[in-house]
């Protein structure tokens, strides 16, 4: 078993972490860092009255004190890997914290998304590109880091429509357009994050930075690495309306795509979807989705409430497959935010890495 | 006053009617019908228990006896003219219904969708085609009508983004594709309507018919009447994905639009919005906003809650206007969708009738 | 394995039944009844586009045929015993209905309300009242049925507060006035059930004949046998009023209590509920909560989102016990009305009369 | 015209403030004030992107330049009295801000809770006690101002019921015991108040403070002035268990009454109730509903969406009135917090005190 702590355990995806990895067969919370206010307490006393899931606390977690995140030390003598899921505004200071980890021999499985952009650390999305991991040995170098690193994962919105897009290329069909409108959880802004007031009979047509990461982030993750460097696509345009709506969990997303050359039949694109797998399935990643593409046949699916749950969570549900009348097709995509495009998707980087040896005890 | 009959008194959209009708300086209610089940008792008792508005109903409105709708001659008798309301799912008796009352001598304003696609019927939205009800006189002419007519007006979905394009359309910038995604509110499905089962903690992606709608009418709202004939705008391309959100009242509507040859820059189109005024306003009709399009500056509007009730209801509300990476603008519209969308749309439609001479005592 | 009947299988309560039965250790489905549209086709055709689970159809009973409800022989033939879980408006044909099962050798534990006040007929509460099971000898003996019988589940909104009532009786706190005022969830009124337009920005302070039932269905489940007849408890009197709020599943009740005599202490009341355990813990059976009342200590617990869930939905959460400065105490109830309340609980039956010998191949 | 400031402008009692003093035949708002990193801008700024209500901004009131409280003089000098709006946690500091404004000369109606147990601070609700603004004389003297003073309103949880059980302990109907349940806007917490992930198919059954002041208030309220003292009702018990609920304005309270002696039939109470009319109904004040007490018929009313406007949100909406098996009688009220319960309180507060003489110019 790997010793795995948890920096920013409190928070949302904190807490999402620690539920998630209860009975993982690999790794076991051993350490659970937060802000300074928070440390010295056992991890129970300082989630009391802001645990938000709905299953309780695990007891082994519960007793563990929780360590200020500034002890980079204690940290490291007291785990393998750390998740980072910070959730400070200031980015200086989430950056500056996830290389004092990774200098002091952690591996940082960060959601956070202060490094995203930073050009040797790699944003994973494993059913797409795995093989971007291989940074790791370039970033080790760049700072002298012998066991430790960085990597990230990609926003919440970007798990609901990529990996069907991804699949497509990857089967030959070159999409050069996207137009996306997605319309996001709650949990997604932490909390106490979005003010009920604004989400009883309402919705808000704008998230802060969410459309500049859905339009961008795609393009690092659907790059290709090149003498060292990220080499963006740039055969795809991305355009991304976000809003914000009265869900707890699951980001859904209304996607229409243009095809470059030639374009698939609706048959086709169900047919590859169905059948797609990816190197999570072939490695039997524990958190891996048996199905990553979930596509649904009635009409009015996905639905949040209905379908964030599909494949422990970790699935991107996908229905309503149309012809277009401006694009050649449209469709809908559905993911669990907390799981899928954060902690699941932050353990499932984790489980990869793992097992292309860049994690080791 | 006209005497004003509402067919479909009832409704959600029926009750809305009467409700936005109090007080009005032209037209007074003196008729409500209703299906037989409702018949025979007065206003305030068919609708105990299932009245909708936030505003009680109107004295004299409440004890008016509700005629059965299918009592033509009895109609035709207590009003001057028809705001048809009904929301009978089979299309073919609400087209022989508004034709029986036309018929019988009654202007028919309709917010049913039966007629929209009848070739000699207008499917007016003021701001846009006042002067398609020239058609009416081809359509009396059709029918041996000499006093009774129908009109129809739009799908409630349309009025979020229609007027915006329009006016730059009309302005010299030729938008030829538009891509919407709509969020739209409950009460368009009238009552019961939607499962609260489906709205807590959840969206739906879908709502039936209401794609082909919002991509076809506007074809129709913008096309031009040549030899006595509509001929639809062959010019844009429309593509709409349509969702029903938990908000009780207002469409929201994501657009990108692309231009055909030259592209307005920002403060263009703002100024353009800013400055329109059009039939309704120039007529100035008791129901038309005084400023058709409100532009908002906030990153964060429009939103139903706050902003569905700008100018009465009437008004289009508009904001987010960027530049989008695969169109050349996106924004976020806004309307009210019983009112805007439907009573207050067909009350407008009736005053314009009015004053272009075709409802006369 | 017992053979299983769901009858009512296409509604909110079977297809909790079925959910929650998947990978039962001694039940399998083998039948799913309803009614006559529903029936000859797959059990997985049938419910398509009202599926309302999170959770998918277990891929066996979507395979299932489902048959007409009507069709006795045909049940009787497929299973040992039946949940019943129909929503027929109309009662006295669910008891003949329920009787019919019975007749034809089939035990039959409905959650429907049509046989609670049958003089003959026991309303299971099991943590209550697991010796009114004996009232079936004098069922069967009265109706000539040697396999069959009808046991009932009490109301979903009684769950919530009668269970920790009941333990304060059971050790000596004679508790003789109940003040109850619940909040409960949407989900207790089936599919389509509450428009959302009373559900948005809304409550309702009214449901069609729960108050009723929570104030009277304790009596008989508090109550005695005596000499073959069911004596109501006649020491206690209740007050309810029930609302309907917007939240999926849980049932909240807000309950002020008086003692008679002696009234216990806080602590003495709050390790009553801690060291509560019954039969269906004694029995330990498969569908008991370990913990059969779990309370909690944070000022603002229990919340539906948060506890419903608690002993896999079987377990009544309780908060928030503090003086009372009309009766001796108040204290906050909550539990999962289609778990406990429903499905749950009537699993829970068949568990107990299995044990008891009622239930047999 | 009398010149109005309003102390704490850019809360959300203080925006409802600003919103119904628009038009008032008496009222002109000519001060704005709010903490000092509001100052020194307009209002329309200050509130920018949180201005809630559904009408805009009075033009004139947003251009009015925002003052820090603090500077108690520059208030002095802008207006003849003040509503006191502060949403300030530190008790201490509101009550020096009011009795500074006080010296000042300023008579100051507040809102805001800290002055509600001063001895000789009238706490009024002018349907009930308008007597007891006869301490401000007391008040003076004890302070020795002349024409400054302080008067309170109750908390909002209390419209919701007090007024019908007043009207019948004023017809002889002595009420001696009342429990209360209330489900609570979220509007009563502010902005950004309660968040969306505690909202969201969810309620919350605390809430700080709210029972104590539910249960006691009514005491002060319905006491006497005894030689200068205020005496406490005694003879009245009052538990209250409260709860917040998705819900955006409007507070509903399921209220169970006992009567100490003679207990008055249903017709008997209903009609008390409708003939109810009070100081504000005989002043004709201009914030006074026509109506006190709105009894509804309907089985399902009062809802907070339907009746939170009656009587332009003044009005104490009542219904379900029913025996009950505990108490004598139990029924539900209901009335809009921020106009009712807050500003509209105050405005009325203010009106009345005009008429009374002790606001003067």
């Amino acid at each position: 078993m790997f010793r795995v702590g948890i920096i920013g355990a409190t928070g949302m995806v904190g807490q999402r972490y620690i539920t998630l990895l209860q009975g993982h067969p690999w790794f076991k919370v051993t350490c659970v860092a937060a802000s300074s206010n928070s440390a010295g307490v056992s991890y129970g006393e300082s989630v009391k009255g802001r645990w938000h899931m709905s299953e309780p606390i695990p007891k082994e977690v519960g007793e563990l004190t929780v360590i200020d995140a500034s002890n980079i030390e204690q940290i490291a003598k007291s785990c393998d890997f750390v998740f980072c899921a910070v959730e400070m505004s200031d980015k200086e200071k989430v950056k500056q914290l996830e290389e004092s980890l990774a200098a002091a021999g952690l591996p940082v499985i960060s959601s956070a998304s202060a490094h995203r952009w930073t050009s040797d650390v790699p944003m994973l999305l494993p059913e797409i590109n795995a093989d971007h991991s291989q940074m790791i040995d370039i970033q080790r170098k760049n700072h002298g880091w012998s066991k430790g690193f960085i990597v990230v994962k990609p926003n919440c919105s970007i798990q609901s429509f990529l990996t069907p897009v991804y699949a497509l290329r990857q089967a030959g069909y070159e999409i050069d357009q996207l137009s996306v409108v997605t319309m996001q959880a709650i949990s997604g802004a932490g909390y106490p994050g979005v003010p009920s007031l604004d989400m009883i009979d309402n919705i808000v047509p704008f998230i802060g930075g969410e459309e500049e990461k859905t339009e961008n982030e795609p393009l690092k993750i659907l790059g290709k690495i090149k003498k060292g460097k990220f080499l963006l696509a740039d055969n795809l345009n991305i355009t991304a309306a976000c809003n914000r709506v009265p869900v707890s969990d699951g980001h859904t997303a209304c996607v229409s795509m243009s095809f470059k050359k030639k374009k698939p039949s609706i048959e086709k694109i169900l047919s590859i979807w169905k059948e797609f797998s990816s190197v999570p399935q072939e490695f039997k990643l524990p958190m891996a989705p048996k199905q990553a593409i979930v596509y649904l046949n009635e009409d009015n699916r996905p639905q949040p409430k209905k379908d964030r749950g599909s494949e422990q969570g970790m699935a991107v549900s996908v229905g309503r497959l149309r012809e277009c009348p401006v694009f050649d097709y449209k469709f809908v995509g559905l993911s669990h935010n907390t799981i899928r495009g954060a902690a699941g998707g932050g353990i499932l980087n984790a489980e990869l890495l793992v097992k292309q040896g860049y994690i080791t005890k």
